[in-house]
């Protein structure tokens, strides 16, 4: 019979409570938290306070009460492990409630404290309008301050998932909104051309976009009246608590009346660094693939732990829900005498941005550039399901591979419909070492509603393979600014979307429909540059000229892509 | 220079011309077509009738004037290649117009001549209200038919995909609908309890379903009066070409004011077989995986050919319009120069059953007892995206698996969120050779309006891998008919839920979260049959009997894959 302390309630911590009791009835499990809730739906936060999820009750997955019927787990919340003894295998616990102090005897110990919240040291930042959002009273706290200060203007620093939800929920409440991050993006899992989908999609809705900007100074104006921005209008408003001016480092400055604090989070690894654990380069938590410490009694899973990633097989910190509650059953699985391993990080995740999904997998192509990986990449831009059928939308997709293996290197898409379906499969084929080749054959759901009868996917690897096999050769929307005088830009589309769309300064158009008869207005002496809306007539454009004895390359993406880039 | 003549402008015929076009500039390419038109949405027609797609036009993809221009394809609509000539490489085409022949030759040949609706000789079945569903013409015959006879009864035979989306159209339209099909079930991909969630929709929109019975004749009364059948009600409306009388054989007689026939397709292979090429066991055109027939300069895609099954490596007939556009690619890669191979059908399908998708992905239990393939399976019902969130919806999964190997057999999947994507991420795996162990591992995207930390597959692949490691012993639905005395059922829910949606006949109640502190209620000498609604908590309850020393199964999937299996 063991005895088993698990340190943290949500995601990682629970799951392997869960997982452990199925697997043994006998063992002892005692499960400790903080803070007032175990096993909460974390992610669903900003959604309650932006009213997708009406009732507060419905983010209580479980309670302590009923983690204790269901799985006789000793649930200890507002507990909080201060110390592990690892030399007599105790640790030391705090009671949050009274101050009282008592040690708990481990056979094993499973860490799961998460990731907290970054805040820089900004001058001025600790006042009662700034808030972070990791848990239940971080979410009450924010929701009293509305309810108090009636915010007309919220401001959101930091472009990644819990900033742009947040953004999003203020939006819909009809509280003005400005986004600033430091970055020339927002969600820096996608590379920027992708982010501008997302840029485009923030800026339809009204927010105020400030990228390539950072939070320099807070000045917390207490309890005063503050006149409403909107010119013209008189009213007048009383804040409770007051507002915020905000100085940039650009030296704008911004009032506001919420200011929420999401660059980023960092991992809770106090309470192992000081019991002298091994942490990682990122300063988490270091485990082996069997989700154990350097200490073999003590294991850890979830957002303080260093995960392997996928593609690199180097460690990273990637903070995300489903590898910590499947890290969470792995770990329960090995402490009661399994041996399964943790197979590494793909950092698969998607965000809702308004109408918008914008999703990736693996290796993005900053990354890829920095760790001098060697890649090729396309971009198509195709429709959800049959475009005929009501309901379609352009799902932009990016695909990084190696042009020596043909491995599946990253993903990332855009668009709103059908995105997450689409990185999925892309997850599943790099999980599954698939090669472009493969993808080519990949046999997907079709019927109008859905799909079609070439996917998305399939176009991504037709592109691919082309490439591969030497059959097209490609130029990428950021090559177009440097050509030189030995190349010529060829819009293939139809006028009246150069009108519509705009086209790239200096491109001269024929129509893909016109171009076999009309090859002898182009010179044979230079480098047909080719580019249509999406890549595809520009392909067959390309193809027409190369088979007649041009040389072209094709804009891979096409016009969208480049635009994309600009937003 | 090649000269390339194609049979069938539609799917694999218009993907292979302009592949072709692409890879060579200088080739003659004649694409030969029988009907009217080229390269339409033939997957939209039902859509058009039930007004889905208003625009008739957008079923349009291409006409012979976009193909000549963009692809310089020399397309001939309304005329009909009625022999190949092998042995001079001609073929004799008659113009469908004037009736003049001619002969073309060739230097390949390219069949793609698809598959025809089967109706089977049944009395009286020509007649002008009786229609099947393959073209624009058919499709605009039925609407004319619509359009003079106002029908507000419809029947539709056989209950696949033209049968299912035909359905719906009609019940759009405010027609009262009888769909007949002579098995148990329709949706023949999916097995019996699967299609149960289909019949439970197809009622629940008062449908006239009627299940295991054939049409044995039709009795046409043309041009008459006929009441309505509206009891009470006087209103009397003219039929301007009459109404029909069936005879099913279960000797029921119904009216109806049209009649589809859609029993399933069979492959145009005569003229293949006349020019004296190779059939498979199924009637359709052989081809080596290069698309080759047993005549090497003569190629063939599409619906006519015969596929190689990609679990079993046998010869299929599965007229799908994926591998359709993926053959013709290929076979016009490899009529070029290339060396390509086609790798097998999957036959990964799906339908919408008005706010339902039914999809699959290789093998359905019956096939693999029919081939006796060893199989084990599971089902699990989880919400599309986090339950918290709204919109959520329950995927209702079965997944089909090697228990020696772990491969991926088959799967299908039922709901009104997320099938799609969840049959799309198995067949990914399958082809990929994953196995359920690598399953569980499976990175997917979550956020609240996307999925769940643990996806309906990772739920899957959990559940598997506890049957096959022995922390789960199963029963499965088929088998709770046969209980013996030695075995007792228990259920686990609330005793709310057995009012609310039935029990099994003869169980007993313990609620899983009672369970632990009522064993004593429990004979040690009997093996418990544990179930709850989904399998879930019948889990939690099973292992801790089994870990007190109790004998006890899970019914795998719960009770609604029981309910299910009744509909």
């Amino acid at each position: 019979m063991s005895k088993i302390l698990i340190v943290g309630g949500v995601a990682g911590g629970a799951s392997a409570a869960a997982r452990a009791r199925r697997l043994s009835e006998d063992a002892e499990i005692i499960m400790f938290e903080r803070g007032p809730f175990v096993s909460f739906a974390n992610c669903g936060l900003p959604y309650h306070i932006g009213g997708d999820i009406k009732d507060r009750s419905k983010l209580l997955l479980q309670t302590p009460e009923s983690f204790l019927a269901r799985f006789n787990v000793d649930v200890r919340v507002m507990n909080e492990v201060t110390k592990i003894n690892r030399e007599n295998k105790t640790v030391t616990v705090k009671n949050m409630i009274d101050g009282s102090e008592y040690t708990e005897s481990y056979d094993l110990l499973l860490l799961s404290p998460g990731a907290a919240p970054f805040v820089p040291p900004i001058q001025g930042i600790k006042n009662p309008l700034t808030h972070t959002l990791r848990n239940i009273p971080d979410m009450d706290r924010i929701l009293k301050t509305m309810q108090m200060n009636k915010p007309e203007h919220a401001t959101v620093v930091g472009g990644g998932f819990i900033g742009l939800e947040m953004m999003e929920a203020f939006h819909q409440l009809g509280i003005k909104t400005t986004l600033i991050e430091m970055a020339d993006q927002v969600m820096t899992p996608v590379d920027k051309e992708m982010a501008g989908f997302a840029h485009a999609e923030i800026k339809s809705h009204g927010i105020d976009l400030r990228l390539g900007v950072a939070l320099e100074s807070v000045n917390y104006l207490p309890n005063n009246h503050v006149a409403d921005k909107n010119a013209g209008e008189t009213s007048e408003h009383q804040h409770l608590q007051g507002a915020l001016e905000l100085t940039l480092n650009n030296g704008d400055t911004l009032k506001t009346d919420l200011l929420i604090m999401s660059i980023g989070v960092r991992p809770e690894s106090t309470l192992a660094k000081e019991a002298g654990l091994r942490l990682g380069d990122f300063g988490g938590i270091y485990t082996n693939d069997a989700m154990q410490t350097s200490d073999p009694y003590i294991y850890a899973v979830g957002d303080a732990v260093e995960d392997t990633d996928f593609v690199t097989g180097k460690p990273g910190f990637v903070p995300l829900a489903g590898p910590a509650n499947r890290q969470g059953r792995i770990a329960a699985n090995n402490m009661l005498g399994g041996d399964q391993t943790y197979q590494g990080t793909q950092g698969t995740s998607i965000v809702k941005i308004f109408d918008l999904a914008v999703a990736s997998v693996g290796k993005n192509e900053k990354t890829l550039k920095r760790e001098e990986i060697a890649y090729e990449k396309v971009y198509v831009h195709t429709a959800s399901h049959a475009s005929y059928y009501p309901g379609a939308e352009i799902v932009s997709l990016k695909l990084l591979f190696s042009p020596e293996t043909g491995k599946i290197l990253g993903a990332q898409a855009a668009g709103k419909d059908g995105v997450d379906k689409r990185i999925d499969i892309l997850a599943v084929a790099q999980r599954a070492g698939m090669t472009i080749e493969q993808l080519q054959h990949l046999e997907l759901t079709y019927a109008p509603p859905y799909g079609s009868a070439k996917d998305v996917i399939n176009q991504a690897a037709f592109v691919a393979n082309n490439i591969i096999n030497g059959e097209a050769m490609p130029i990428h929307f950021d090559q177009i600014d440097n050509l030189t005088d030995d190349q010529l830009l060829l819009d293939v589309r139809n006028p009246i979307e150069l009108q519509n769309v705009g086209f790239i300064e200096g491109a001269i158009n024929i129509p893909v429909d016109q171009l076999r008869h009309r090859m002898s207005e182009l010179p044979k002496n230079k480098e047909i540059i080719v580019y249509c809306q999406v890549g595809l007539r520009g392909n067959v454009a390309y193809r027409q000229l190369v088979n007649s004895g041009f040389k072209a390359r094709n804009l891979i993406g096409g016009y969208k892509t480049l635009k994309a880039s600009q937003e």
